[in-house]
């Protein structure tokens, strides 16, 4: 068959990642399947078995990452993985994540069924813990084996029980050797829900992504004095939450006037003593901004640096606290392009975009060529049991993911 | 001696506070003596001694109220009542509530050690649980007594280790029967500290209370969508936090238009699910306001009613719930102008104020004729280990309550 005329089996993919979704699936049709827990466990057990079936060699490195290998032509090239997650949040979805790594699977079965022999190996990937639910940060392990994250301190990681993430590595029966970490690749190739609406508001079925956009993230602490609420009069008040809502909407109308493209997010106020009788005398709220240009970032800086000095302050005292910052991180060129053609040729409706979300391809995209494909999220659902996308987008992402691969692991006759 | 030239002993007042502040005294010389607690148990057994000591009888209620009485040349005539509470918030200050109480008990120790012979009865009274601390309501016993809340159901209030209200008072010893109850008296006085900053500000020494402010609670819930803050454009978010942000900017601008005396605070925000990289869905805060004028609390009704069709609801619902509110109590006239004649003869700097907070006092006045007299609270602190008022100003305030007491118990020769 002419290669570009093969599909993957839309049904068994439809099949595969319904019965994966019930390692850990709940009553709202959601899962939660932390890493290493006795769920996330089974499911890879059964991830390995239906990988073996197909004449594939499983190892582990020591974060427990899994590689699925086909042998291909000519070993001593290069691979080409296609990767993602298996585990979940808690009450997540039966997409995110999984369905990135059940590609991979559809996909070595499509090329086993119809009997192609691919030019260089090609593996599947299962990285451990990339939410980071069970055990923070999130993206652990790409983290770790791209040299990001210090492997001492993540295993010292514990849950909300107290196990550390070391613990639960050697229990899950997991561990493998640090000498199979994924060390080079042709290319790391990760499909994944976009957790966004954009491309079911624009109608599109194919997102080509470009990169990882860069993010910061502040703390912003307001200090006034706390009162009576019923014998102190407004002029002689230093109310914390009225200098925090002059801050808000300082931030939000400066922030609107930036490029379109930018988010920002205030999403944790705390407030002391928040007792209704009494004026609140400190309140903490963060800001989270994402923009792909570190020049819009650095604005958005600067607009909160602003606010120390700003006159809504209302006699009370702002303290500004950057957390962490990331950059942008930019995909493969080469390999976007080869997305974008794959998606061309299939007819499939498309746009390049970057990834709002952050994902264990931007971590191994620093030293492997590495390549994004979305496919869309209906109302942009994500971490939550409502996550949805419909089967047909699964196997059309799936189809470019497919055309992708082949077109690195065979030879033009 | 001319009873306009009587005062009290300052520095007996001073022993007297400062003694009774052993009952609960915290590390940060404030005071925690909870309602019918062991600590006010053992407050109330001294007050009761010390009352017994200047021949006086000590009564209780059945809401374990307390009546020291001193009898009256006629004691068929209407006795002339001292009075506040000797239970503190934790954490609270050495004044709030026990001055009051401890009025009473100097002005009764003056009369006595001067040979006075009161026309009428005197009686300083302690009512139980005015703080609702331990047990919610506040001004929980005086409610009861004056007919604002069933008793049945105060007793079956429980404090954080369940204990019902009913158990402690039987507990305490102070438990008595409901003939007791103050029923009718040709005066209710009541001192206390401003726990505002206002005279502390006008370098007043007084404040003559014509009455208690009237207010309104409301809760205010909005309910947005969450979403991931780095995969949702701006335009398509439901952003339950920026909706409040709207909101809360509208009710300050258009509150601020309204009468310099309102006070109005939103004390309490609580926002859902409140974490940084989620979009916040629900948003709940309160807004309580207080004015002595009904028309400018009605003017406040219509402003947060007016939130549910605000054009800044960012595609959120609002929902508005009224939760409680009290009219303005005006204490009477006759009353007031003889605390304003006591201060104006006594040469203190003064004024007439309302009450911005809520006293035992605006619940007796619906039966007896009732006033206050408040003193200055340094830098408006109360409900705080900081509370302070100078022992000049707690000298002052209870001269100014001896000559009102004086005013109405001795018969001009």
């Amino acid at each position: 068959m002419e290669k570009q005329k093969m599909q993957i089996n839309g049904e068994r993919l439809k099949k595969t990642i319904e019965a994966f979704a019930d390692f850990g699936r709940t009553e709202n049709n959601g899962v939660t399947r932390l890493a290493l827990s006795d769920t996330d466990i089974k499911g890879r057990r059964h991830f390995q078995s239906e990988c073996e079936k197909l004449g594939m060699t499983v190892v582990y490195d020591d974060m427990g990452n899994m590689y699925a290998t086909l042998p291909g032509v000519d070993n001593n090239q290069l691979p080409v993985v296609v990767g993602s997650h298996l585990d979940s949040v808690k009450k997540g979805g039966r997409f995110d994540g999984v369905l990135g790594v059940l590609t991979g699977l559809e996909i070595v079965r499509t090329i086993v069924h119809n009997d192609i022999k691919p030019q260089v190996p090609v593996v599947v990937a299962n990285i451990t813990n990339e939410e980071g639910a069970r055990f923070e940060p999130a993206m652990m392990s790409s983290g770790v084996i791209s040299g990001k994250f210090d492997k001492a301190t993540m295993l010292q990681k514990t849950d909300t029980e107290g196990m550390t993430f070391r613990e639960a590595l050697k229990n899950s029966g997991f561990e493998g050797e640090a000498k199979n970490r994924l060390k080079d690749a042709a290319a790391f190739l990760e499909l994944h829900i976009e957790q966004g609406p954009v491309l079911e508001s624009e109608s599109l079925q194919i997102g080509v992504v470009e990169g990882v956009v860069g993010m910061v993230n502040y703390e912003v602490e307001i200090t006034g004095e706390s009162n009576h609420a019923g014998t102190t009069p407004m002029a002689m008040r230093r109310d914390a939450l009225f200098a925090a809502n002059n801050l808000i909407a300082e931030i939000r109308e400066k922030m609107n006037k930036l490029d379109d493209e930018l988010v920002y997010t205030i999403g944790r106020i705390n407030i002391s003593p928040n007792i209704h009788t009494v004026i609140p005398n400190k309140v903490l709220f963060t800001i989270e901004a994402r923009h792909q240009d570190s020049e819009t970032i650095r604005q958005v800086e600067e607009i909160i640096q602003e606010l120390t000095t700003s006159p809504g302050k209302e006699k009370c005292e702002v303290q500004i606290t950057k957390q962490w910052d990331r950059d942008t991180v930019w995909f493969n060129e080469n390999l976007v392009n080869r997305v974008e053609k794959s998606a061309k040729n299939s007819g499939y409706s498309y746009k390049r975009m970057v990834s709002g979300a952050g994902h264990d391809a931007q971590f191994i995209a620093t030293y492997i060529p590495t390549a994004m494909i979305f496919v869309p999220s209906i109302n942009g659902k994500s971490h939550s049991e409502d996550e949805l996308t419909p089967w047909e987008d699964c196997e059309n992402g799936v189809n470019i993911m497919l055309q992708t691969v082949l077109d690195l692991v065979i030879n033009e006759a």
